[in-house]
């Protein structure tokens, strides 16, 4: 019988509402400023990881949704060695422990959301990479601790090991001893925070968001402006309006470091757009409920945010549900995503007479999108019964 | 008989490539900064206007391509008055000259290209309204002079008093006096500037330049850089680039302005898009095109600009002629425009054989485009003896 430790985590998408965009050192994964996101909730969207370690592995294997990848990947064998480092020292104080720093490991890691849309899913993944081999490893370190692992896997990964409001604070130390991800405030602080996420059809993207952010990073003059001057700002606004549920100011943030960051990628040289005619459409849509909204002395009531592609998230709360949902019922009624609505909702949302917005205001071929999400805020990484690796210390598919 | 006075100027279009983009004046039009542009040939472009006035007109009258259109609007009245001042001078040091101060005016104007293709017709409009006013009241003032009237009736008016390469200066003072178009070179100095025009099929704008730069003044972080750092800079550089005749530099600071400016745009709250998809695409082509030349060492060949539209306008030097047009001809070839060539030069656009660039870098739906106007630089305003006004003071219409 063969000697078969594992440990299975899962953990969430998060979406920065201030976003991270440039790196002041590319081999730690060093930001170039603050930023600060929702963790969505893994009902919908997370990545489960098993791992496994016993001396009969010949070679460590990293399986992602079914396919064998390459773990000879800088980043990746950085993390594995800073991993194993800190398991070394748990060993030296316990030397009755199994010595797993010398073994090598099966990582086996599924999505239950398909990786193509482009929904962030490498914070998930490397955030479910390396909570899920601290905790095989029995690492007393904190999560914060551990985000700076995962922040070298990738960064806006660090976000990934908190749920609810999350920042990551870009630190000051040039080790980026200081560079990690903290709790803003947990889902329980401010529970009613949805998201509507419409997966928007295109090509693969022209520009990976990492070498993107240093496009900008080497490029951009406005950029200097954004990182010293604007994000430095809004991230202490930000978490004030986080803390203070103050939804209309946490909305105008939320858009304006959305356009801010876009703003600076077109500021580059080449320029990189990330966002296409429906993305704009989307925005022109939310702006208009706002704009009802606003007249209706609600404030902003619906936030969009993009990231380094067309998809757009929009955020609101609970209250206006039916509001929102109603209308993108109207144009996106279609499409896969509805499901997820439990029925009474459903039917909220469907017997909402007549369109909130003109009719006019969009043509079909304005919104080019695929499907809908539609979920929430969520909880940080979560211990699992699932395991992707079974008694023998195979890989076992669940939707390969 | 009755007593009728009329000249005809013809005015250009100007395209900046440093942009005007935000009032600290609406009133007077006073910029935000200052800009360059290049003064487009009138053979392709251009507004012709005749003024006349006599003791006979009841009232003063504006047509525009046939149509009548009001005079009561508070810049054309404010021009008006400005205009009619200068002409009480010119009469009290004269008293023998008519009292054309004291009579109506009957204004006919023109353009030799669709207005609604979105092709800055406001500035060559307003330009030849002022320069054929101050022509038929035999103001004595320079055209800088001139231009500061033009600035009032529609900023970017105030470039197209001159030919070849204009600085709009933007001035310091509250009046205005010092806001003003002066030459930085003439056509003569670099008469191998060449512009192709393509125009992308489009819906109306969303946001009017009027009232889309005061919302990025008003609302955006990165705009207040732009103008203080970005641009100031940039002026001064883009002169120098012009008087050494550096198309590398001219094109690199034109392409990075344009981006800049749709970069705060986008900044803005609500963001402003004037680009669209195709545009986009154009922008990716010129790219190829350019990393092409810059692999041969001759560097930027060609430098794209938008303003508040879809449509691209692309710089070129005469002897990249054959090399840019046959890569464009690969695209758009069907599409009007191409008969502004003269025959030997389409014989060798088209004589280029093969793809310039990749074959598969685009699908024919990323490119929605009308037409291309190929024209380059030209001349300021000028006298014409075509006349839109009969002998007997009426109206008459070419176009119509």
């Amino acid at each position: 019988m063969s000697e078969v430790y594992s440990a299975s985590v899962t953990a969430p998408v998060n979406i920065a509402t201030l976003k991270y965009w440039g790196k002041r050192d590319t081999k730690l994964n060093l930001p170039t400023n603050s930023s600060i996101s929702v963790t969505l909730d893994q009902a919908h969207l997370r990545t489960l990881t098993t791992v496994s370690t016993g001396p009969q592995y010949l070679a460590s294997k990293l399986y992602l949704n079914g396919h064998e990848e390459t773990l000879n990947k800088p980043r990746l064998v950085a993390v594995l060695m800073t991993l194993k480092e800190l398991r070394k020292e748990v060993e030296a104080k316990d030397p009755t422990l199994p010595k797993f720093s010398d073994w090598n490991l099966l990582i086996v890691s599924e999505n239950n959301f398909p990786t193509a849309a482009g929904l962030a899913s490498s914070a998930a993944g490397l955030a479910a990479f390396v909570t899920a081999i601290a905790k095989l490893y029995q690492l007393p370190q904190s999560f914060s601790e551990i985000s700076k692992i995962a922040r070298q896997g990738s960064g806006s990964a660090c976000r990934s090991l908190f749920g609810g409001f999350v920042a990551w604070e870009m630190g000051e130390l040039a080790d980026g001893s200081d560079s990690k991800a903290v709790e803003v405030a947990p889902k329980s602080h401010w529970p009613d925070i949805k998201a509507a996420i419409l997966v928007v059809s295109a090509d693969k993207k022209d520009t990976s968001s990492t070498s993107g952010m240093q496009i900008t990073v080497n490029t951009s003059d406005l950029f200097q402006y954004r990182i010293k001057e604007v994000v430095p700002k809004r991230f202490v606004d930000m978490k004030d309006a986080i803390l203070k549920k103050d939804f209309n100011a946490f909305a105008d943030m939320t858009i304006k470091d959305s356009n801010s960051f876009h703003a600076v990628c077109l500021d580059s040289t080449p320029p990189i757009f990330y966002m296409n005619d429906t993305s704009k459409s989307i925005i022109k849509l939310v702006n208009l409920i706002n704009d009802q909204s606003i007249a209706n002395g609600e404030g902003l009531i619906a936030a969009y945010t993009y990231d380094a592609g067309p998809n757009a998230v929009i955020y609101y709360e609970a209250k206006n549900e039916v509001k929102i949902l109603s209308t993108l019922y109207k144009y996106f009624g279609e499409l896969p995503g509805w499901e997820a609505l439990d029925d009474a909702l459903l039917a909220g949302v469907k017997s909402v007479e007549g369109p909130i917005i003109g009719e006019d205001a969009f043509a079909a071929s304005d919104f080019d999108v695929s499907r809908l999400i539609l979920t929430g805020i969520g909880e940080g990484p979560q211990d699992t019964d699932v395991s992707l690796i079974d008694e023998k210390g195979e890989p076992k598919f669940l939707t390969a």
